[in-house]
């Protein structure tokens, strides 16, 4: 198990290698970054006796067959590209400890009555495109036709650069698969947050992904010198702004583990000596319960209003995006709990604020994750951590929970 | 007075026409569109029988002599460069209104005791190379050499710029004035706030510009996962600098007439899904009082450092630049002040928050102001506007005033 997990940790860290800047980790989808990564982890897959191939979408996929045929699939995986700046193991963790499950199955000889299929997603992230789960949504068949025409910085669309990296946008549709083929899916991640370390816990099962709002919130005021207008006579936009920044931080607590973040501010003109007549604001707010964060968006858009009518200020709310909350399903939850229990430890179940391929597959299958204690929390940045022994326990975890899907299929 | 309200206006439309880009005003010192616009306003001193120069460091200069020999002169102006999409009268408004005086003057064969000048100053906006008041500060004898190699975005320095343009760097101190030969300087210029509206009146008196601190203040948080760290957890950047913002804001309030801005704002990272890690934000606070200046300005350090402490984010205090108040003289406050009531206008006095070619030059000798009513308090900005009616008593105030320093002249 420590050999394994070394090897992961190895793993980890050659990927880490791979980067489109020299002084910081950042391989976005569809580059020769990503080609590269790609390239090692397939490599990886086949040396593992896995049949590989990438589908349409850029999705690389590393199969090991089932002892009966037609008797379905089940999928592991998660992603390789990352946010600017990131850490190594949002991501590459939950690909290479299906890779160390199927080397086990490898060493056993050992073929399961389903097939096991280990997936490494196109672009969850959504740092170059500002899409979200291109990769996964295509695989559940939810893919939208129109995300091809979306750009990236550099005016490259979807399409152009999945040409360019070996896809073929004209075929999206054949990625999707038949839900009566795919049993379920289990994702391994790190858990991106302080619980489990609080906890004193290696890993924990996820209860569901929060469902999330996305809005961009523009303050339009009256622009004006900063030396020349009076104090009471001014409409800054960046106050009302300020105003609202605290209102959104207060509200986060009304509902219990709703969380709520202003991530992104800009300011017109931008001048030291200009009052800011234009300030655009990104909302992110996540919880659990649909109802209770369609509530908060609605109570922070009121405040919104609230705020701009106080101070002569206009107010424009442009949703962004909804995305509900994606329960893990009871069964699934259960063998993962199983598993862990089979290991030693006390369960602890969590919800992911953070959302994850699986969000997207749960409109073609049952979802469950596992999430591994990370270092203070700490993800999508340089520190992110996970140490050698719980790496192993993961792997040990998600083998016995898979071992555990093949009694259930037998039953 | 109409007539020459109408002639005023007409030369502001002809120099708006001379921009260096064709959909926008945008003057900048030292450039060929400045020499055009520079070269067209001395053929209208020279058709209004001025001696015309320029000196060393580009400033335009006509002069209408004295009657006696040795009697010093007294001078009026303003500048012709602009911000970048700016409007018509900030700066022409002064050179032109003084043009109109002389224009007076000769048509009665008049000539004053001492001789009268008016001055285009080169670059009192400073938008090309970031710098303040060039030409007036070397007429006042206060330009730093050190100003001249000063570069702008394309790399050239001011030195080169004024050699293109034809003025001669190595003589920069020959711009430099006697204190005893200067007798005042007296410049128009639109408020640029709102004040004159709010009252109804067509011109007002300045007493004095206020001095001026500039503040880059940064906020250091944690950053992190915007779907994961719990509220509780976090040590947002962002929220420390909105709390900040609304002090500013009420801080403002508390000596009378301050003037306090944040202009800029720069969130790092920057991603919706980021707790912000990093914030800077850009501090504008002006007054009248440099005690009270001062004290406003430490009091929002204060206020940092609580707010910083209270929340476990860092604060970092970096002082960019800091100006003292400029007061005017109390004899040519008096002055304008009977020329205005002259005219039949009530007295209203206040406060220049901007700065003008008056600050630098009150090194050199007494300085006064007189302000015109723009439209709305708007400034910096194509929708800048005064009425022909303002300008005609402007120019009539003006003319008064001159002749005024004509009694204390003889007096």
């Amino acid at each position: 198990m420590a050999h394994e997990a070394a090897l992961l940790l190895q793993r980890i860290e050659a990927l880490a290698a791979i980067s489109e800047e020299p002084d910081m980790l950042v391989r976005r989808s569809l580059t020769p970054a990503m080609r590269q990564a790609q390239n090692l982890v397939a490599g990886w897959f086949q040396d593992a006796g896995l049949a590989v191939r990438e589908d349409a979408l850029g999705n690389l996929i590393g199969r090991w067959e089932g002892a009966t045929p037609n008797a379905g699939v089940f999928v592991l995986g998660s992603h390789l590209d990352t946010v600017r700046d990131a850490g190594k193991y949002d991501g590459p963790l939950g690909v290479l400890t299906a890779l160390a499950v199927a080397e086990r199955l490898r060493a056993a000889d050992q073929h399961l009555p389903f097939a096991l299929e280990i997936l490494a997603f196109t672009d969850e992230e959504g740092l170059r495109f500002h899409t979200s789960y291109l990769g996964s949504s295509a695989m559940a068949g939810v893919f939208q036709l129109e995300w091809l025409a979306v750009t990236d910085a550099q005016g490259i669309s979807v399409a152009e650069a999945l040409r360019a990296y070996g896809g073929n946008p004209a075929a999206v549709g054949s990625c999707a698969r038949l839900a009566e083929e795919v049993r379920g899916y289990c994702e391994v991640h790190i858990e991106q947050g302080p619980v489990l370390e609080a906890c004193g816990l290696p890993v924990g099962v996820v209860t569901g992904i929060a469902g999330q709002d996305r809005v961009t919130v523009t303050f339009l005021g009256t622009p004006g010198h900063a030396g020349t207008v009076p104090m009471a006579l001014r409409h800054d936009a960046l106050c009302a702004a300020a105003e609202w920044i605290l209102a959104v931080e207060g509200q986060a607590w009304a509902p219990e583990g709703c969380v709520a973040t202003v991530g992104q501010v800009e300011v017109r003109p931008g001048a030291s000596n200009v009052i800011p007549g234009e300030v655009s604001l990104s909302l992110d707010l996540r919880h659990q319960e649909d109802a209770l964060r369609r509530q908060a968006v609605e109570d922070l858009q009121m405040e919104a209003a609230a705020i701009g009518a106080r101070r002569g200020v206009g107010v424009r709310w442009q949703p962004v995006q909804s995305s509900p909350a994606v329960p893990c399903n009871p069964n699934l939850i259960d063998a993962l709990a199983r598993a862990i229990a089979e290991c030693g430890y006390p369960l602890c179940k969590l919800a992911s604020g953070a959302g994850h391929d699986a969000a997207p597959l749960s409109a073609l299958t049952s979802v469950a994750m596992l999430f591994v204690r990370c270092a203070g929390g700490v993800s999508h940045n340089p520190a992110e951590s996970v140490t050698a022994s719980d790496v192993g326990i993961a792997i040990e975890v998600l083998h016995r929970f898979v071992l555990g899907q093949t009694m259930d299929a037998s039953a």
